[in-house]
């Protein structure tokens, strides 16, 4: 999507370790505006789909979620990452690696809010190596539901979860994808 | 607003030490439609303001406030809650007490994305004993920016934040007030 890839150009940082700081717009400070723009952008891929939730994982995903359920008018349901005092046991759970933090930890969804009647759409600010929608899936799958597909607003191509899911059938539309930072310099793959 | 009062009664649980249990449609499983006529709700209430950002706490502010901002066309600010590999140093801080894990956490917010000239929009889920909001005033305070009012979801009335904190001068439009709890059944104050 052309118009999230300028406003990465624009905006966005390389920091070392070729962590794209997008804190600016994206997972800190927040532009909704594009965010609906990008809402749009989803529901026209999707538009063969009958989705019926937007699953997230706290606490990155949740503004991104909520704009794309603004324009596709769908329940979201977010993941929590540890348990808290006002929540019931009855839980589907999944373990997700964070290679940011180099530990595990555990996310959870409440089985009252996804059913095997549910079509869902994963959605998450960013796809590095696909652990969180490995997660999101494990929950999805525990619950049977049907994953329709994943929404992504920005994937580092150059590590291979999302590829790496791709071969397992998961349909993945990725809004930016990040194919190579060399000297600081972003290189996009071109989406057919 | 009574939309959401029904709502509350409709499907809000009330658990064990008054603890209101909305995560079907306010903070686990998100009911976006409603949290866009929320936001209009706040959008009309704070007409006479001109307001140029709306700022959260993560990780359950995060879907309000991007809803409110869908209808307000502003940007959103969250409050990260720990310090992550790629936050700069260069942050605004305050400590902030949760009654609910009975210690005491950091919020941040990096110091490019509030400034002297923002009116501010200060907006959560919940406010009982007012300790989030207070530590987004020391934020606010600290960028020098004006804080134009707060916009709550459910504030619990029988616990004083909400009281004490529009004592203090602050402007609290709070969407639901539960005044009290009795054998589980909730009772609502009048707003004039």
């Amino acid at each position: 999507m052309k118009l999230l890839e300028d406003k990465i150009l624009k905006d966005g940082t390389v920091m070392p370790g070729n962590i794209v700081k997008v804190g600016s717009f994206l997972n800190h400070q927040i532009d909704v505006d594009l965010l609906l723009k990008m809402g749009e952008e989803v529901k026209s891929l999707y538009s063969d789909t009958d989705i019926t939730k937007i699953v997230t994982v706290e606490a990155s995903g949740i503004a991104i979620a909520t704009a794309f359920a603004a324009v596709m008018h769908v329940p979201v349901v977010f993941a929590k990452k540890y348990q808290t005092l006002n929540v019931s046991e009855n839980v589907y759970t999944a373990s997700v690696h964070s290679y940011t933090h180099n530990k595990n930890y555990n996310i959870y969804i409440e089985r009252d809010f996804i059913c095997k009647d549910d079509n869902l759409l994963l959605v998450d600010d960013f796809l590095a190596n696909g652990e969180a929608l490995k997660g999101l899936c494990t929950i999805a799958s525990s619950a049977g539901a049907n994953v329709v597909g994943c929404a992504v607003a920005i994937e580092k191509g150059f590590q291979k979860g999302g590829d790496s899911l791709r071969k397992t059938g998961l349909r993945i539309e990725s809004l930016a994808i990040i194919d190579s930072i060399t000297d600081g310099k972003i290189t996009f793959r071109s989406v057919s």
